[in-house]
């Protein structure tokens, strides 16, 4: 209960200072991201093979080899709304864990989703808008993008429909309200709308792949439609590095000159490329030293157990073949409460940088990252959201309690989890539980992956 | 889709503007506010009656005289994980409505509890430590005060132990969660701990009045637990005047220099008090001449139809007679949406500024309060709680566009929504209902008001 002096939580950026440009990656990397190819051919595929799903303006960006992307003022103007986002020092958990470490946590629930993805929504919705695209289709799975996607919508008066991982949709209700309040139009997945969904029963539990092909389909099949992906791309990618870019300065004006860590969770890969790799590129040109880490559920490893091969984004084999570390596109995690992370690749992008040695990977069990989980919220007041408890680095501050290491740790606290408190509830009573990928689920799921000569 | 000048959404202070004090009004005003009365003795009370509940300081400050009274820096300390909090300008909205008007609201659902309620609660578990209390009891009824109390105590090293209304136990099982995700004890209420409890059968669904009752009950029979309020009292509205203090630094940062309407909700009065006092210092001393409104739910108008009377702040009867507007203490609302502003009372002081013709109120249905929370949602981003539903200024900023008057409105947004979307399910899927109060209902509630000589 002492006194104690001033200590500055919050660095904040004036609207002003918020960046004006994306950050591209491909250019600064030792080597160029191997192509997407034909799922018929095997060929690479060029623009006009995206042209059914996308406008021209994201396959643009999808396989740009510019440094900077200028972001659009109409965009800049809805950033504006919740960006430029908070870092905070974590004080209060430092002092709790008695670390010698300074922690910062760059956090993305401010925005309408509470999460991250609203920073790709938005530019997606605008440049769709721009071409003259009336109606946007998509999936969700916990429901975090097809809200981020329905608000976006609102705001440029296009439609938006949602197809949700049935499941999802029978035990997360409030999810589906809140994309409803946003304007948006919500059906549990297998739907009898498609050709896809029809193919199972209307009872059946869904999946990311089943509700994909559903999307898909819809916008495949009308002029005036197009289809949004919320992670995994390019382009995705792209659009959150916004979230690094402001995390630099930030740091700047907090007086570190370096970092040490700079530590995300990874289940498609947007949050921490975002986060990372303008980290990354500041790293290669010599100015800071940090190791950048991902960390992924125990029960879906890409990085640290898959295998790098071209394998498909969907389950049903849709999709261009893509170059990334992947568990084999018919894998099915267990249904651990981070459904964001459950995904059985990792963006091509990441899965480059990561052969090319520029970063690291760990993967974690889920009651380990619960127990962190609590200790932050009892601390810093913010309940993270099943994903970034990943990567709340608590184990590294504890560690540099032993070592007396004043480590400077940055990590993507990438969502709130004021919507999934199911997942606290199981945990407070004890009946969480972890679960694994054996030796043999895995053989078994890599041996569908396509062999590409 | 044209491109627009830039418009600044956020004005942020720096940490180092936060205010070091709160604004205590009652010197400010042209008569002194009628004391408290003993509910034995009908004699205006003295600390000492006080003394079992709340610590000393809180006491003082109840019944001070001084016009600032300085801000502890531990509890500066706490502020600043979410303090300074965002003025916006809601743009987006007015664009939507095609108003002149300018908008800009005050947003405290930044805060660990997403509402302005840990703005007091940090100080009461403070002061309870300094003065060496182990546990703080209290009663919660939706949720939000429980969860701000949890959390400071977490923070202070105090226990919190809290009786839940039993209706929102069950209905609001998220609520209780987080409560126990910072750290406290929830109880369903009535209880089997207490007398009070147990006078009821196990399954009732319980009451503001008797949560009250059980939490007094067990503070006050244990030396070092002592009990904590979230509205009301005089040293809540006062915690609260940082809202307000801030709010005033960001409006000229704005460039304002006047303000038309100054507008929030009403309750038992502190989120109103808050943002609304040191306005009024303003107004009073010529700086600025806004109308000040309190806006109050049609269900459970004390301001607008209650009597202004010596009346007990619980059901049983068991607090000091407070001079107030109220509706009957055994009066029992309508179950609306809105729980923070189910109470029969309004905040003596906040009655007293009435009487004195200080600022106006009106009520409102809460139908008409969700068509402008699902407006406001759809273009600010923010799905806002359903008692800032009140106060939107949606109407007043609707009527500027017939008349172009451009108006400068300030609004109380004191909580998100995000643990209330089974309301916004109700007005989407059209089930919501509105529920007014009958003449006979009301003089049948303000027979049972005792007649103070």
């Amino acid at each position: 209960m002492a006194s104690s002096p001033v200590k500055q939580h919050k660095f904040l950026l004036d609207e002003s200072e918020m960046p004006t440009r994306w950050y591209n990656i491909v250019p600064d990397l030792p080597a160029p991201p191997p192509p997407p190819l034909h799922p018929g051919t095997h060929q690479p595929i060029g623009p006009e093979d995206l042209a059914g799903l996308f406008p021209m303006d994201l396959i643009a960006q999808e396989v740009s080899t510019e440094r900077y992307i200028d972001i659009p003022e109409e965009v800049q103007e809805v950033y504006r709304l919740w960006r430029p986002s908070p870092l905070y020092r974590a004080h209060a958990l430092e002092k709790a864990l008695g670390t010698p470490a300074r922690i910062y946590y760059k956090y993305e629930g401010v925005s309408p989703a509470g999460s991250h993805k609203p920073n790709t929504a938005v530019p997606q919705v605008f440049y769709n808008a721009k071409a003259g695209v009336k109606k946007l289709t998509t999936e969700t799975g916990a429901g975090q993008w097809g809200t981020a996607l329905a608000f976006a919508c609102s705001l440029f008066g296009l439609e938006c429909e949602v197809w949700q991982v049935g499941g999802s949709y029978d035990a997360k209700p409030y999810r589906r309200t809140l994309i409803e309040t946003f304007g948006g139009t919500v059906h549990r997945s297998p739907s009898r709308l498609t050709e896809a969904g029809r193919a199972f029963p209307p009872d059946h539990t869904g999946s990311l792949g089943i509700a994909i092909s559903e999307a898909v389909e819809v916008a495949a099949q009308r002029e005036d439609t197009k289809y949004a992906l919320g992670s995994v791309l390019n382009h995705v990618l792209l659009h959150q590095t916004v979230i690094g870019e402001e995390a630099l300065l930030q740091l700047a004006k907090a007086g570190e000159t370096d970092v040490d860590l700079v530590i995300g969770c990874t289940g498609g890969g947007s949050n921490f490329g975002g986060l990372c790799f303008p980290f990354l590129r500041e790293k290669m040109a010599g100015r800071i030293s940090p190791e950048i880490r991902a960390v992924e559920p125990a029960s879906a490893p890409s990085l640290t157990r898959g295998e790098y091969r071209y394998d498909f984004g969907d389950t049903a084999g849709l999709t261009p073949l893509m170059k990334m570390h992947t568990l084999g596109h018919d894998f099915v995690p267990d249904p651990i409460h981070a459904g964001g992370l459950r995904y059985h690749g990792m963006a091509p992008l990441i899965s480059h940088v990561y052969e090319l040695g520029l970063m690291t990977a760990t993967s974690v069990d889920q009651t380990a990252c619960f127990d962190a989980a609590v200790r932050f919220a009892r601390t810093e007041g913010i309940v993270p959201a099943p994903e970034p408890t990943h990567a709340l680095a608590i184990q590294e501050a504890l560690a540099c309690k032993e070592t007396g290491e004043e480590k400077v740790i940055v990590t993507a606290l990438c969502g709130h989890g004021l919507l999934d408190l199911a997942a606290y509830e199981s945990y407070l009573r004890g009946t969480m539980t972890d679960s694994g990928l054996s030796e043999e689920d895995l053989r078994t799921a890599l041996a569908a992956v396509p062999t590409i000569s």
